[in-house]
């Protein structure tokens, strides 16, 4: 018993909007364990939508519709799925009450192209639509086939899936082992080099390994099917451990972790505070840490030190190693570490000053090139010099900066100081 | 003659990515006016290929595939298609030369397996793959039949498309009027309240005019097909005069534009400079600021004043005033403002202070509470008010906070000073 996912538009066939239905459909199969071998966009045109149904109909037992439910024209989803089953449509005037209801509530009135979305097949059921006005329908045309209609809105579609479609699809026997996922995740490691090291689980059928990269940094996903979340947990926890034992510093979080939340909680637990100095990421680190809810517990703000006069006069870095070695130096990200730690009067203080480009770099100082400055509570006070690929975006250079400071604080924070 | 987007690969259907490259296609065929009314997504099994393509090849003249062309056993695209059409693979050695240099490049060693992906029937075209090892094909099967594939990766598959697939379609009429578009950019007012100013423009045919929102603007798109880039100029620019002419103030730029360019190119006109001090975005409004390259020429930093000792003690905001008021008011945001213009030394001062959320909303204060303080050239400050939506994400309410101090501040360089 496969399932099909069919989205309707004729804006998905002129590219003006991204299918990103067909993807979260296709994970929830996926999750519920229902076989999945096809995904067909067709416009808004019965004949064709006719044609798609013969095809889908003749290899799936469960067709998924989403678009084409609304009160315009040019929606015309449920018409056709009714017209190729020679079967009439009805009025169901329950949802006419509800949508009059949703109208009145923001002061609208129902217009009669509306009416059109009380229209069912003779013998489907409903779904209702709590978030919009377009009611969908779970119908058996005929025996071994299942046909859903879903507006296209991802969050009505997304809603109305959950509540109706997945309930249905457990009374079918699926669904009775569910796949749940933990991503590890890790900063300071190239995909590749983490990948090589952790090889040997890549085969691993239950839980299955799987590396993901993005945004600089990498994460490995580790899925298990299992009846419930504790035996998938039973699963997953001794891959996990083997997993952090493996990639050892570079390991920094769980899931939603980001590097600003996992600095945050170490602040946290230790009572410590921060303050930043920033230079080529212009307020990008400060704006990370201020992310997570909360952090003016131990953040306390910071000084963007964009022009040099500013390092000077706000932060006290010398004028004279300003000069003689340039913005982006060590002695300078050491200055404004310490400097904004002392003016603000906190535990910590990191500064980032680097060529973030496009233009500005030189032979010697090429884009890419970032020092990062940290001042420790005991008075310590490095600076690290990285050199990130010129080949790349002025915005992925300047968001690499920035969690590369988070990920040299976190690393301090963890070993202590 | 009809063409037909066919991607290929077991990840789509388990929704582990998204579709991007159905959209781009989407949108290329559109602009060159190819008539496309299905799409396909199949997994990486040749039967279901054969079934796929069985479908696809008698109702559209063009098949476009993507995905399915790497080294592993899983990717089977071009094999599936020969096979398909009963004729043999060949080998090409120069694909092979070419995949052995890549690798050299990189310090690595070709492996048996990426001999696979100099494979392709015999007859077809390859398309070469600048940006990786899988070149694709231009092949006819069959009289009033052409295949094209492509990687899945879309940064390689777009460059082949754009070398090798427009211009095959060019030669076979298409694209002789191409569509261009002009976005034009709002701010600060609803999307529903600017198009009901434009109503009367939706209707028209050539150029069309359409609405879309996001990230709290809104744009408006005018598209009109056309020989070539002056004469589409010629039917958008009337309509843009005129959308502008209605939209007043809240008009902003064109196409790249954002707020922070914007307000980058009026201080560079003017040649004045500019500082922030900023609360509750944490360091969001610098980073918009030198998101643009050469913004070093009038920004010249900040002050993150997250806590309130930071305020008074770097922004010389009145600590009494601060007790009296509270960090997020009228007072305290033309403190900051005046603050940060005075010890930063620059023509202009932007602050804001206000309550991202989710925590931290009183009944007086509530969450969405933003004030805008703006220090002026001439000595004026002002404090603006706003109160974004309570219901509104941390994340969204930051944003929207920074890009209304932009928006403010545009709109008084843009009157004078």
């Amino acid at each position: 018993m496969a399932a099909e996912v069919i989205c309707v538009g004729t804006e998905l066939l002129l590219g003006d909007i991204l299918n990103s239905n067909s993807q979260y459909l296709a994970k929830e199969l996926a999750e519920l364990g229902v076989p999945h071998f096809y995904q067909t966009v067709v416009g808004d045109n019965i004949d064709r939508v006719h044609q798609a149904i013969e095809i889908a109909a003749n290899r799936s037992s469960i067709l998924i519709f989403t678009g084409g439910l609304g009160p315009t024209p040019d929606d015309l989803t449920t018409e056709s799925i009714s017209s190729y089953f020679n079967t009439p449509l009805v009025e169901h005037s329950e949802v006419i009450a509800d949508i009059q209801q949703k109208f009145a509530q923001s002061g609208r009135v129902m217009t009669p192209s509306n009416r059109k979305q009380a229209l069912q097949p003779a013998g489907a059921d409903l779904l209702p639509n709590p978030a919009g006005t377009a009611p969908g329908m779970i119908w058996q045309p005929r025996a071994g086939l299942t046909i859903f209609t879903f507006p296209g809105v991802p969050r009505e579609m997304q809603r109305m899936w959950r509540d109706t479609a997945v309930p249905f699809l457990k009374t079918q026997g699926y669904g009775q082992s569910t796949i749940y996922s933990r991503s590890l995740r890790f900063f300071g490691i190239p995909e590749a080099a983490l990948a090589e090291k952790v090889n040997h689980l890549f085969n691993s059928a239950n839980p299955t390994v799987a590396p993901y990269a993005g945004k600089g940094e990498v994460r490995l996903r580790i899925s298990a099917r299992a009846a419930n979340e504790a035996e998938a947990n039973a699963l997953i926890e001794p891959i996990a451990q083997e997993i952090k034992q493996i990639a050892g510093v570079h390991y920094y979080g769980e899931d939603e972790d980001t590097l600003a939340s996992v600095v945050g909680g170490l602040l946290k637990a230790k009572g410590q505070t921060l303050s930043v100095a920033e230079s080529c990421t212009g307020g990008g680190l400060g704006q990370m840490l201020t992310d997570i809810p909360g952090s003016s517990e131990y953040f306390m703000g910071g000084v963007i030190s964009y022009a040099n006069r500013v390092k000077i006069d706000l932060l006290d870095v010398n004028a004279e190693d300003l000069a003689a070695e340039g913005a982006v130096s060590e002695i300078v990200a050491r200055q404004m570490a310490a400097g904004v730690k002392t003016k603000l009067r906190t535990d910590w203080g990191v500064s980032i000053t680097g060529v973030a480009g496009p233009g500005g770099g030189t032979d010697t100082k090429p884009v890419g090139l970032v020092y990062i400055g940290i001042a420790s509570p005991n008075g310590n006070v490095e600076g690290i010099k990285y050199q990130l690929s010129s080949q790349r975006e002025r915005e992925l250079i300047r968001r690499m900066s920035a969690s590369q400071g988070l990920n040299l604080l976190r690393q301090r924070l963890q070993i202590g100081d």
